[in-house]
């Protein structure tokens, strides 16, 4: 039987992260990494493997370098069970571990809706898992037609990546929403995602819910609650996850209400002793206190930081989450961080929102520019920021970091009027015309307007 | 006679921010521009005219589109007087003018030391003028051996442009200080932007004072005070700029320690009714109240949306300036907010710093990707965010704004590392390896082991 002070249940973006902030904050504490499988998947990069990657070995999180770097021992076992009062764990594949505090980091599984015919051959779900991954890729090398579940983000990235390894096949997402990609952004962008989809031949069939898988023992249809039937000798689903808490169960912990391992701010689960992040952990929103399904990775390294600092002593806090999303489609970033206009209508709030569009250079005629265009929604009696989407020109991706800082901090319309950016002919927009300080002008704007 | 309820002198970056600022907030209110040349050119773009543009006139800011769209008047004069009691403008080439509210935003001009032969012919500044621009774009076809004077960014940016232009003439550096860029990188940056200098050819004289200017009535020679001499059939002087304060000081209006017009928070002068912003107007630091040198067009468009909003009714304030730069050497950017290490030191500060370095994409093979790394300084007692340096990935010139906003907001370390970022494998590094959020870590990391 083996003790250290540190034990971390997880081996992908969580536990990794969680391990190495431990390290970082508690430099004298021994600390082990247990991982259920050998190979970890870099979980936002599974999509990309299909095609501009190309292979799923060459999409795996560095586990035992950044273990060993940062002086954490890391085995490959599963964990059985978690005697909470003699702190012991049960692990499949390896000799009984004390530890003094333990993470649960144990992830999602994807969901597999109870659709008739999802067990059948070519059906699959897109598991962090490489020889499963290297079973897609495999079958989509022989398909003629594939038809993907889900227009969100795996969707259209997983749409996106087919395309561009089989320029052949028929490709189609069905998507129950009105829009892909519907519950990140505002419908104006999400019309410009399908415009992009659409180019590259992606059959979208929006506003509809899938009845069943039909075939033989091989998936041949895919059947429509509205009666259309689409042919379909592959299917993937991507339509979310549901987090891993049967170890926590088992142990006996509080789930919250989405089904999370019930976590304090400090990411502390009903037992002290033992902390939870990542996808396994229940989260609140930023904005109300209140359950968020939100699933990233993201997050989920956000509150290992939180978790792995705050073991011994507690100086970090979990504000609640954000969701700063992002994508590319064609070559357009897509990226949203809060709350969108339709979101933050939703939750009730009274909003004014602006916006602004610009090359990213400056005189436009500077090579690499294209266009970024910056979105933003403000609580209209504080002038508080809510949400932002930043979509266009590829530093997009880092335009929503900012927007996102601007969020954390509850700045205001004029705070961000005001703001310092730095810009650069070579790098960004104009001072005169840098989108983000724009947008929140514009905002300005129509708020004095009544708009 | 002609009346106006806003009257803003400039047309370059703060003027015009000013009179679109001013509309946006006052949309029943009459306004006018006043510019001094027809061609406004682009005030960073200029180094860029020489090559990549390839031409001044392609680098102007569109102050008629500008201003028609916003529904200001814009007029070229030279505004010669300022009758405060009578709030009347007498005007080179226009009628008098009246005004209810002033805006002076008249910049500044390009510092020519008095070294002697800086009147010879080929010796250039760098003044914001199309037609000069020109003049030194035609001597730049003819020259052998072109000396920059000063190794800021404006002469670096000069040097690469003038390299890319030609490739078949010799090009020299001269800057005072130790190294290139010293006063906004830490050294060890300002040395991989040297080495990307001399990969290109240009010759770099460091901690070396110019004496003077040798030849007929054109140059031949830079003779420095180390005696050494340089062959120079071209000179070109970035060394800095000084405020336009003639009218304000015919207006008696107040003047500041730095030689700027006196302006308060909310950016009026000595008279409440007269405002100033931009290169022309007295700035302080963000971090001590001081008066502070900086001049740069994002401060400036900064200051202008201060002025603009605050005409009728004081809305907002300027914190001071934090100072946030960034150019593009080879294929680097080179990007700073705040205090670097060698400030806060000088500033008396005691600090901690942390660096992280990923490449801007994950996995790393994904394509586009390149190394940023990213460098933070944190008051060590406060654990506040001081400064941040991103280098690397041209995604860093966004990166940067990020961090202005963690400065702004007074950040923590531990706000930092706990940030959340949005990441994406076509746009950034992993959650894991985020350099910003890692940057913070080691930081903390730092001070937990006293370095």
């Amino acid at each position: 039987m083996k003790s250290y002070d540190v034990v971390v249940i997880g081996g992908s973006a969580a536990g990794v992260t969680a391990a190495v902030t431990a390290r970082r904050h508690y430099p004298g504490k021994s600390i082990l990494l247990i991982k259920k499988e050998k190979l970890v998947p870099i979980p936002c990069g599974i999509p990309y493997v299909l095609s501009t990657v190309g292979d799923p070995n060459k999409n795996l999180i560095p586990v035992e370098n950044m273990s060993s770097s940062n002086n954490v021992d890391c085995i490959v076992g599963e964990v059985m069970d978690v005697n909470r009062g003699s702190r012991l764990l049960t692990i499949a594949g390896s000799e009984d571990i004390t530890y003094d505090k333990l993470i649960i980091a144990t992830g999602s599984v994807p969901l597999v809706p109870p659709i008739a015919g999802s067990d059948k051959k070519n059906v699959f779900a897109v598991k962090k898992d490489v020889p499963y991954l290297e079973g897609i890729l495999n079958s989509l090398g022989a398909a003629k037609d594939l038809c993907i579940i889900g227009g969100g983000f795996i969707g259209v990235e997983i749409a996106e990546e087919c395309r561009k390894k089989r320029s052949d096949i028929n490709i189609s997402i069905i998507e129950m929403q009105m829009h892909c990609l519907q519950l990140v952004y505002d419908e104006e962008f999400c019309i410009i995602a399908e415009k992009i989809l659409k180019e590259q031949n992606i059959n979208l069939l929006l506003d509809e819910t899938v009845d069943s898988l039909a075939g033989g023992d091989k998936v041949e249809k895919v059947v429509l609650k509205s009666g259309k039937e689409i042919n379909a000798d592959m299917v993937i689903m991507g339509i979310g996850s549901y987090a891993s808490i049967e170890l926590a169960q088992k142990a006996g912990l509080d789930i919250g209400e989405t089904k999370g391992i019930k976590v304090n701010r400090y990411m502390q689960t009903s037992d002290d002793n033992i902390f939870a992040c990542g996808d396994c952990a229940e989260k609140v929103s930023f904005f109300d206190g209140k359950p968020s399904a939100l699933k990233l990775a993201s997050i989920a390294t956000m509150e290992a930081r939180v978790a792995g600092a705050n073991l011994f002593s507690v100086s970090r806090g979990n504000i609640g989450v954000i969701g700063v999303f992002s994508t590319v489609l064609g070559d357009h970033a897509f990226a949203c961080a809060g709350l969108t206009e339709t979101q933050a209508r939703k939750k009730g709030y009274s909003i004014a929102t602006g916006a602004a569009e610009a090359v990213n250079r400056h005189p436009g005629c500077m090579p690499g520019g294209a266009n970024l265009k910056v979105k933003l929604v403000f609580e209209s009696g504080s002038r508080i920021l809510l949400g932002g989407q930043a979509i266009g020109a590829l530093s997009g991706g880092e335009v929503i970091n900012t927007i996102s800082a601007c969020i954390q901090q509850k700045m205001t319309a004029d705070d961000i009027a005001t703001f310092q950016a730095g810009t650069h002919p070579a790098l960004t927009a104009s001072p005169i015309a840098y989108q983000l300080v724009n947008a929140a002008e514009m905002a300005i704007k129509n708020m004095i307007s009544g708009k």
